[in-house]
């Protein structure tokens, strides 16, 4: 669970509904037709941007801003040293036991391609061709929620523009031109939020989260080749500590 | 042939003519001149921007992003699992007779020039140059309709200010310039929908389609340098599979 | 000569006018104060961001935008099929008597080099060199001409702040507030139309032009390199086509 | 301490608060509510973009803005000087006694590995290891702070829009425009001054400090790598020199 | 010298005094108070974005943008040609009485490295470490005016929005509107100037003379490298002309 996301759309929303309470109702700000062309000409548009599956993929890549359940550095670097610590005395088939125990696809795979005796060069192609590719899947998706941050200020715009063009054709009674602006500015208002609450802040987080599991990735990979390559389990510790920042290294020291 | 983009112009269109006619007369918003400022300058800073095959060859690029018909991923690796075993049991040679049932031109000449006998290296050089050049030209396409995106609404501002200039000029009755005014924004109205509805998102799609069919042409590489080099089908499709997130991958497990 | 520049300009300096005429006589917008602050200011700031040369070689580089005379990359396979059989049967140094006859600069060189015996990575160094810095010299040009495209509506911008502020100060009579204010935005439409009808088309020509340029130079460098490594005229066939898409291939097939 | 950071921050404000104080108290541009918007719904908007540890750590990391304790780049040679010499002439085991003296994590460990007698060559990979993601947490600060410099105007726009919603709505009386307009400013103005006097030149001075450090450990780097391969002293100095600005070098000549 | 910069500062300021002096006295246009804001405030911002040392070394900066000795290109070769000469004939020690006679740093430490007889691998590591930190503080030098650029510009509109709110507080007297709103946009104004016809040029420049920069120096380098490789003075001379634009060339042909 992703507490930040929450708090953040809860505390950043909460204050926009304070500000406006302050100066008045809530009721003048709620337009359903402004939302409906805001909230779904952005959803048209991105339909012509991206493939179906991609736009129906975006809730899901949504969740994906509220959960996450990553191994923790120390954890992948732990596993690695017992690993590592086991191959060397026992040798590399006594990992096979272990695999059916790990929960983690990249990393069972790769220790199982080890066991199987595919030589390091094979290894390291076919799990960085995942990690490369796994990248790409990760940038569309945050890719996609990036282009709603784009297109929902556009929208915003061209529903501004709208009203503009209806009120001053009408601007008869000058008494109707404020309330008239009022409401052609709120599309623009409903695409700023759109993109700056939620779109672009989204795809932000869906970016670091990439981050977070690429990082992950890596020291598995590192992990595995040095395993495979039968090397000494310290020079393998400090390899994967060398991903961390100093204060979130695993040392033997007490 | 590509839904999305139908029902993405379908619904953003209809969502804009809705909104505007809730508040007036559609015929307020069709202005023939100002579509033509808008489309005909936008086309010809476009011949200035680009050789005339190029704009012209715009009309075929925009079709494809209404039909699109790629191998999936899951029938290349299911081929070059056949091919791969086909070879191994009966040398490369015996893929010849197959050739000439291959659709896929890339796939086909990749697989000639295996039978051929060429070095994997050199296959890999000419077989990268062809993905590398479509990667290029694919971008061209892509940048073609990126810069018509960004011409409309230039061509909108231009229009809106050459109509507030003629207003300001005229300004004696206060009376029209409601009018005026309105009739000056439709440029910017129409340079904004079609940026953001129209060449601004059909330019992502043409981005996504280029990097699906990349995809496919490398594992259909790695795949054909694979079956040069005469590697195991398992490996083979292991490779294969690292392009794939897990749930699209080819297991042989029921 | 490039058609689609004569009339990408004809086309839409029309259109602007005619929507101009549709709603005023054309002397309204013409203003030679406001010409002379946008297309002097934006001189002016470009001799601050570019050497003299840079800046006057920039009428030069402006009208290779109208004008190209590249080879096909047709004829530069046709004209390595034949170089290649030639030098397999008779002989690399009977391509010496051809030299004189090569129009092309860098094809001429790259064979006299291969002539003359160096090694193929030699050629391939200075040949490589030749063309990332004919690609930064292109660029360079490019990017003198956005420059100019960026520079035009700022001084645009500053031309009509100072109307703004001249009108600001003498508001006395509301009735010259019009007129002065039209005047004021003269400038703006100057900067806009130099900038998005002019100067950045011409710039994303230029790049065109560049890429087109160095595509074929690659094809010739990959060209030379093959003759110097004496491949058999198939393979060099094969590779120069893998630069070009499939329909403007050169086939033996009749 | 950076003293650049305090008195960039006392000028800037400083400016601010005189220019406001020439035309008006001080007071009419002080509105909490105002304050609360902008900077509470862009710390939750940063909530949404970030995982909470981010968020929280933008505190420390914007304490890094004024203070900083790198080694000078002369200090590094001398210290490699050393070094060098020492290997030469004892060995490079008498490098040991000298390591529990050495403040900096990063020369130490380099200088354990190469004590230990590792191959320069996985020195290199860990040590490389180590700079690249070191580079990395330090964009991802630099990025947060930047985040916030982005997010601040957009609230601040948003504030500036829900203002004017709401006097147009209560247009009726036109005394109260003006005031009601100067407040909706007010969240403008504080996202302008948060985004361009805080957070955008602070995300610049953590880039530059990044830089700055990276450069240390690269020379860093490249001085372990020469002793640990052997090499002479003086082309130890040499190459360390060669990472600096001629004015900058350590000479022997005095 | 560099002309360029002196002729557009001096064009482009005196075309935007001759603008204002159109339709105004210059004193409506000097305001010390915005001057102070702007200038004061963008130099506030770049000490809390730059260590103390960048900011005034601004200064030094900003002379290079009106001076500049480099060698031309044409002597760098017609050097190489002659060492190059000398070497073959003479032994590579010949060069060593001429190396206290060499102006340039680079230069001169790069054949010394040669005469030392260094590998030509060092001396290539060494001399692109040296190019490749220059450039990086080139682009330093050219990102803090670049920097100065977009604050400017900012802190103008900091300032016009306090005018504004000013203005509206005390909109009662419509007399004054005018006058102080055209106050109020000075700032912008003065902004604009500085940021497009004075530190964003430079910033140009600056780029552009260290490209000019580097190209000389990887001349030198690909030169001292020829000769420590004892190349032949031909080779040498066509792999530096390949740096080049035909018409550039250095060619013994008469």
């Amino acid at each position: 669970m992703d507490l930040a996301t929450v708090i953040g759309i809860v505390l950043s929303f909460g204050l926009v509904v304070a500000a406006i309470l302050t100066g008045s109702s809530l009721m003048v700000f709620i337009s359903v037709p402004s939302a409906l062309i805001v909230l779904g000409g952005t959803i048209g548009a991105a339909l012509v941007n991206y493939p179906l599956s991609y736009v129906i993929g975006v809730i899901g890549v949504i969740k994906n801003t509220f959960f996450s359940n990553l191994d923790t550095p120390a954890s992948v670097i732990d596993k690695f040293k017992d690993y590592a610590n086991r191959a060397r005395r026992e040798g590399i088939l006594s990992l096979e036991p272990l695999l059916k125990e790990i929960d983690d696809d990249y990393m069972r795979k790769g220790l199982q391609l080890t066991v199987d005796g595919l030589e390091p060069q094979t290894i390291q192609e076919i799990m960085e061709t995942e990690i490369s590719y796994l990248q790409e899947r990760h940038e569309t998706g945050a890719d996609v929620v990036a282009v709603l941050g784009t297109l929902a200020p556009a929208m915003g715009m061209i529903g501004t523009v709208i009203g503009l063009v209806q009120m001053l054709q009408t601007m008869s009674d000058p008494s109707t031109i404020g309330p008239a602006m009022a409401v052609a500015l709120l599309t623009t208002l409903y695409g700023a939020i759109l993109a700056n609450l939620v779109f672009n802040p989204m795809s932000g987080k869906l970016k670091t989260r990439s981050k977070e599991e690429v990082l992950i990735r890596e020291m598995i990979l590192e992990g595995i080749l040095a395993i495979s390559k039968g090397e000494n389990p310290r020079i393998i510790e400090e390899k994967l500590n060398s991903f961390l920042p100093p204060k979130d290294r695993v040392t033997d020291q007490p």
